[in-house]
């Protein structure tokens, strides 16, 4: 690593990458004052910066300060020093460290040098865009939208219909870390608004809403080797329980009765069932919307009659139980008041408990920067009231939706707290699981995040997607968000079977759910879930054909398991991610760059799922530098180009990496499963 | 006038009201650089600005220069003079003379002082919101969008489809122009792209992307006397001709044969017709759009056989002939053969030039920037082909479309020449009429506008709405207009009957037809319009009870001259605009400072126009200090309040000013027209 000062332009290069370039007719850094404006609902932000001033911070003078080189910014040479830099070496790269010298300062902006051809990456859980370059990136965390792409009638109604039609970087995880194609990763630690800006050919434009603490490059010679710096860095999930490749995980939420049936029904037809996940656990009520789920997290008896010997017989027979959770607590619960009276809940500006309107329920959020409330959360409620009842893995639902007008317990200004909310959720969840020992064994799993959630988040799910094939919250976007949440270090990540958001008439149909039965198969848990409005839309149970051919997926998903296991070992030992972009393995090969509806899945798969209507043939592109044999036919295909396959229905696209290890067993597979 | 210095705060104050207030805490200006990125399809804009810097100009120094006070300001006490502001009493109020000192500053923001109860109005013409305050308006000439409403489906729609569904600020003719409650207006002297924004309580924000030439204050003690200062600042426009208000102007496109049929029903139903405007004079032709003009601007024989003879008998019947001409040249056409010989058109970077998809066919606009093409236009053009040939006036169409990336024989950046380009255009257009000894007689009527455009056009016309009632796009926002368009200069305004667009199954109604043409009658043009797809629209001349109706309408109008003779005296001695808002008359009722949907027309008369749907009552709210007599029944109401009155077709909500001297007169016309 070497910092140059040579004609008044300061230089910082590693290993052939230019890190940081400054000269004062392009400056680097910018500072500036503004205010937020903020309106939120239903957890959809719209921000916009009420701008008082942007400065460039042109004179920059080299120091050195406790043996370290610092650089001294000022708008001007004989202008006070506004910005100091502080260079810190570590091993895997380097730290540029920020102080302001201004109180008054609460926006940064950073120019990265760049070229033309340079891709970049992540930015946390990305739905639309793996290839961030030609867009700009805002980084908040909330609800994605329905439809999120305005020209879909879909979004317009969303839009209109108040529950916010998205955009195409709207997630419920952001993370300001990006990997970009020259090999190294960048990550911004801080957890204020942002918008990563990759539009520009000779910059990107990191912008904050406050001054960040640093600014951290990771190297690396190989892509692998960089997502697993940035595993280590922001911590590693634990293994996935065995239990977990047993089968899929049946969501149901329709008391036990209506559980009773789906598993008999699934099993008489050959689905392999590792565990019942009822959402409804808690209870339900009744809105005009439809029936919702009761937020005081207890077993409710009426729904699930003697719950504790019903979960107990489901064990014996192989099958975990799973349910929900989220931090909310609703007004007319008991948990409600129990919180209440311990001061728990966050407050709103009177000082009394903040609620927020679900949908004629009213609800208030556990504080958690109170680790006195944290700990209650953990304990109280997770550990004695599912845990200790049978639980073996839940939803963690929700985490993005803290009012920027919250009151907390730390004192934290809600503005930088509310990024910072989803990771201290999942910290209540893992807190819980290792306190009762179970790290590893149950599985939670989450669609919120931001820095430092793959630490506590054992897996991620895509969140609430269309029930359709749509570019922008279809089927293909949990491919998209799996790469993006992989490369910043989370290994385990699947969705909602068939899509969950049924709105607007768009509703199910068998195909959907099949073609995403197929996908998920080739992901760590496969899961259904019966979407926002079951009865308006497909089930799986509804149909014979559709219950085989999701038998059929489930054989396959159980006969991967060893090959699975190994990922996971991988993962725990690595950090790497088991649904990986191509290149991450293909870097030379510059056409995987762009490629955000395939991914390989650990070294020796690659899956190009079915994501449009009425197909029966596919056209994948196989990396070059390897030959690839297609896992139904056998046929073999040199890597570098687009190829023809047939794609029928339980016929997913997959290919085996000629000469891998696992190729006699992977391509074992279609025999073992057609019995 | 005062400007003090005191406690560092430095303040400009006239008759009570602070027009500048600065302290190096609360700067009143900022400059900044950044660089426009323009989006233009089919005169559509999306402008972002990438903004480099954004500087408060803490530091002020009071000096006297030349015998004026001036202000320097810079960054900091000690840093460099980066702008003066020349403060320069004149007799109407003051001007600020702004020069910047560093040439790279591209961006202004001033801070003018507000109080929260401001009211604030103007801005060139607005179809939305006449009280600007809570919002700001980009300034910039373009289209206005289909829909304007981001809630409508029809706007989605157009949006989609590629022709911009606009928004509430989109507008042909922004200016950089307010009145405000205060008494006082500001004009900014620029062409460059602006956003005044009202959104703050505290001050107005207005932006632009250039330094302005000066802040212009103007400052009286009433509203009256405000418009008509800035009517004189602006320009003032010719007495409109005696024989437009002999009847409606009955907009035909479809050929001789049929201006002479609908002409005749119209003449055997009792419509009082003034003009025939046929757009279609110089041709038509077929895209897969529908029907075009053909944008050669000559009689064309086929669609008009013996035109000379034809124009000269309809004058004899005391009928005009009125055309359509607009800045651009079809290159099928002769006339662009003519212009690209001589080197007049607009260039584009390569220096051909610069032709425009107009859908089928390519058309380039004459560079008014080159003195010898706007003479071209006007004597080869306006004089030769129109004038010389029987045309009374014509419809001046477009002037918002100027493409950034142009090529303009001034050498001027485009970024300023677009905003410019309206009222070149209609300088154009006055020339030729001035040429031919016609001002004053002549009508041409022009949508597009900016700063200056009332020197030289004679009559506005509100541009294409929706055919329909909708908030944003129909038949009340033509009040709005006029209203807007009215305070900063324009006198004359009046809009299509029905309406134009009819898009996405959204077609005229007979009702829209009436209710429209009964407000026509109370503004200084009548004038009917097929719209952009005549044969799915209702056509007056489709149904003998709005023939009838319209008979009626028309015979109102007529009746209305000699009334209507005064005002246009008054425009042309005063500057007061036909059609005012409430408060021009009654400050002291601020319940009007908000009314945008009735206008006096004149001082005797109170116009309060139907625009729902399917109502036979309607509730307009009186001035407080007046009575006023409903011009249907004779019944008195006392201001200061909403009536509600019978509001049945045929019956417009009108009031006349009890005590007026038009009183009688007025009074009688409703029996005067029922023959």
């Amino acid at each position: 690593m070497t910092l140059e000062f040579e004609h008044g332009t300061l230089t910082l290069k590693a290993g052939g990458r230019v890190l940081f370039n400054h000269h004062e007719t392009r400056p680097c850094c910018f500072v500036g004052i503004g205010t937020a404006i903020v309106k939120t609902r239903k957890g959809h932000a719209d921000l916009r910066d009420d701008l008082d001033e942007k400065i460039a911070l042109r004179a920059a003078r080299l120091q050195r300060r406790n043996g370290r080189e610092c650089i001294d910014f000022s708008m001007s040479a004989d202008g006070p020093v506004v910005l100091s830099v502080e260079i810190v070496p570590v091993e895997t790269g380097v730290h540029l460290r920020i102080q302001s010298h201004d109180a008054r300062i609460n926006r940064l902006w950073w120019r990265v040098p760049a070229e033309a051809d340079e891709y970049v990456w992540g930015c946390g859980e990305q739905f639309s865009y793996f290839n961030l370059r030609g867009r700009h990136f805002p980084l908040w965390t909330s609800e994605p939208g329905v439809g999120r792409d305005k020209s879909t009638h879909i979004t317009w109604q969303a839009e209109i219909a108040g529950g916010g039609g998205g955009d195409y970087y709207k997630t419920y995880y952001p993370q300001p870390t990006f990997v970009s194609s020259h090999r190294y990763a960048l990550h911004a630690q801080t957890t204020a608004y942002a918008d990563f800006d990759f539009r520009r050919a000779e910059y990107h434009e990191l912008h904050f809403w406050g001054v960040p603490e640093q600014l951290e490059f990771t190297l690396a010679d190989d892509f692998a080797t960089l997502v697993e710096r940035l595993s280590t860095r922001f911590g590693r999930q634990p293994r996935l329980p065995e239990w977990l490749h047993q089968g899929a995980v049946l969501g149901l939420k329709n008391g036990r009765r209506h559980a009773d049936h789906v598993l008999a029904l699934a099993l008489e037809h050959g689905v392999q069932v590792s565990a019942l996940w009822c959402e409804d656990w808690a209870g339900v009520r009744k809105t005009s919307f439809g029936t919702r789920l009761f937020w005081d997290w207890r077993w409710n008896e009426e729904r699930y009659p003697d719950h504790a010997r019903w979960v107990q017989a489901l064990r014996g027979a192989g099958i975990r139980f799973m349910g929900y959770a989220n931090p909310y607590l609703c007004e007319d619960g008991q948990l409600f008041r129990e919180a209440r009276e311990l001061g728990y809940l966050v407050r709103d500006r009177s000082g009394a408990a903040q609620l927020v309107d679900f949908g004629e329920f009213m609800c208030a959020s556990v504080d958690f920067t109170n680790p006195a409330a944290a700990r209650w959360f953990s304990e109280r409620i997770l550990v004695r009231e599912m845990l200790d009842q049978g639980h073996d893995g839940w939803m963690a639902d929700f985490g993005e939706y803290l009012p920027v007008d919250a009151q907390l317990a730390s004192g934290a200004d809600p503005m930088l707290a509310h990024n910072a909310f989803p990771s201290q959720w999942a910290e209540v969840n893992a807190h819980a699981v290792a306190s009762a020992g179970k790290t590893g064994e149950v599985v939670f799993f989450m669609r919120s995040g931001y820095t430092g959630v793959q630490a506590h988040c054992p897996m991620l799910w895509a969140g609430d997607q269309s029930v359709d094939f749509s570019r922008h919250d279809g089927l293909q976007t949990v491919i998209c968000a799996a790469l993006s949440a992989g490369l910043v270090g989370n290994a385990y990540h699947h969705s909602d079977i068939g899509g969950y958001t049924s709105l607007f008439g768009n509703t199910r149909t068998p195909e959907v759910f099949q073609r995403w039965a197929e996908m998920a198969a080739f992901t760590p848990m496969m899961r259904t879930h019966e979407g926002n409005r079951p009865e308006q839309n497909f089930q799986f149970y509804q149909d014979v054909d559709v219950l085989r051919h999701l038998a059929r997926m489930t054989r396959l998903h159980v006969a991967l398991s060893p090959y699975v296991r190994e990922l996971v070992e991988e993962a725990a030992q690595r950090g790497l991610p088991l649904q990986r972009p191509l290149f991450l393995h293909y870097a030379d090969d510059r056409s995987t760059y762009d490629i955000q509806d395939q991914y390989l899945y650990g070294e020796s798969l690659l899956v190009a799922p079915v994501h449009t209507v009425d197909v029966r043939s596919w056209h994948p592109y196989l990396p070059a530098g390897a030959q690839w044999v297609h896992l139904w036919s056998g046929e073999v295909f040199a890597g570098g180009m687009r190829v023809e396959v047939r794609a029928e229905l339980g016929e997913p696209p997959v290919f085996v990496l000629q000469g891998s290890r696992w190729q006699d067993y992977l391509l074992s597979l279609p025999a073992s499963i057609d019995r």
